[in-house]
């Protein structure tokens, strides 16, 4: 069992930083062969020019080694830090995580399917945030559908399985007193993170899509948002 | 009316950079006075380390003169390419654009409210799909879901009153037959800009939201999703 862990954040000795030396020793421990991309501390280049680069082969060949990969990032204006956004942008190249086609159908396998099917995918994420704001009725919107564009239009779209993401709220109110319950609900969903159910995204077939690739009239009538796109 | 014009293709002669030209021109001859920001040309460093910085000065001192604020670029992954959501990392620092405090409630002014209040924002995307995958029940999600993270999450986070996304699909497509239908669109958008209604997010106060910061139960019932948190 392999895993890539990738993390993004400016300071090592932030709560990031903490909870990744945590998260790597307790994957280890649980016999995983575990990988690293720092991204700060390798000062990746986010900006995508022209494809390709050693750099980018060397972040492929982790992905394409890993059974489980984890994205670790504060959650900056809703969404990735930039170093993180491009990390994807750059590695997630056409014909190895998108239009990758099917031999037979000579369509792009996509949502489901795709370069990178096979993989599980977890998201690690501290936000600022109190809880509420982050929930289903929260101001902010769930983080399900904050990450819905990582979750579902990357991890999914290039086939790998979203895990719900591990969300620390009040990141910044984590002290002394606090810590240790955040480690333990970070390190217990890491020992069951091959056994749980990913986030059941209805794949790309005709059975739930029609041609404009909207869903069917009949699939998740009376779901609105992001959530009709779940298996009920 | 002042407009600053952000964005980010790494190709000048992509539609995208096509589109700007229009649209820089477009805003000129209907007398705004247009500031650019063409992320890649400034070769512009997406990569937040510490704050502030002259580079950062600057685009702070062209969001505050501007009565519009433009944001175009093509949908990567289903958000901005890392160098414009680095432009925001760095740009919208804490006390400029969230975290700038009431003075008489000593609460952070956000959702409606905030450092940049009083602009207004449009987003000018050009995406792969076809129509269908970024309508309402299409499978990537409505733009207005895939999107939430900048419409909701930072422009209206920071005070900036969210336009609907002008959205050109199939951008690939584009051609000599189609380029006249997508120029004639946006010159009508932008024609129109000052007048038409921005999107009714919720301001965040008492009457739509608890303490929780989630939606009180009477507020938008029937609603799931992000548009909970649009008035009806």
């Amino acid at each position: 069992m392999r895993a890539l862990w990738v993390s993004a954040h400016p300071d090592s000795h932030s709560l990031t930083g903490h909870l990744r030396t945590l998260g790597v020793h307790t994957l280890r421990s649980d016999g995983w062969q575990v990988t690293e991309s720092d991204l700060y501390a390798m000062r990746w280049d986010p900006v995508l020019h022209t494809e390709g680069g050693p750099d980018v082969e060397a972040e492929q060949r982790k992905l394409l080694d890993a059974d489980l990969v984890v994205l670790q990032f504060p959650l900056w204006w809703y969404g990735m830090p930039a170093i993180m956004k491009g990390w994807i942008d750059r590695v997630f190249e056409r014909e190895f995580a998108y239009d990758v086609l099917d031999p037979v159908t000579g369509r792009a396998r996509k949502y489901g399917d795709g370069g990178l099917v096979g993989r599980r995918a977890l998201t690690v994420v501290t936000a600022g945030d109190r809880p509420g704001s982050l929930g289903p009725r929260g101001i902010s919107g769930s983080i399900d559908d904050v990450l819905w564009p990582l979750l579902h239009g990357t991890l999914w779209y290039t086939g790998m399985s979203a895990l719900r993401p591990h969300l620390i709220t009040r990141a910044r109110d984590v002290d002394a007193d606090t810590i240790a319950d955040v480690e333990e609900a970070l390190t217990g969903r890491l020992h069951g993170v091959v056994d749980e159910q990913p986030i059941p995204y209805l794949p790309l077939n005709e059975r739930y899509y029609d041609h404009s690739i909207a869903l069917h009239p009949h699939v998740s009538p009376a779901e609105c948002g992001n959530d009709a796109h779940r298996l009920a």
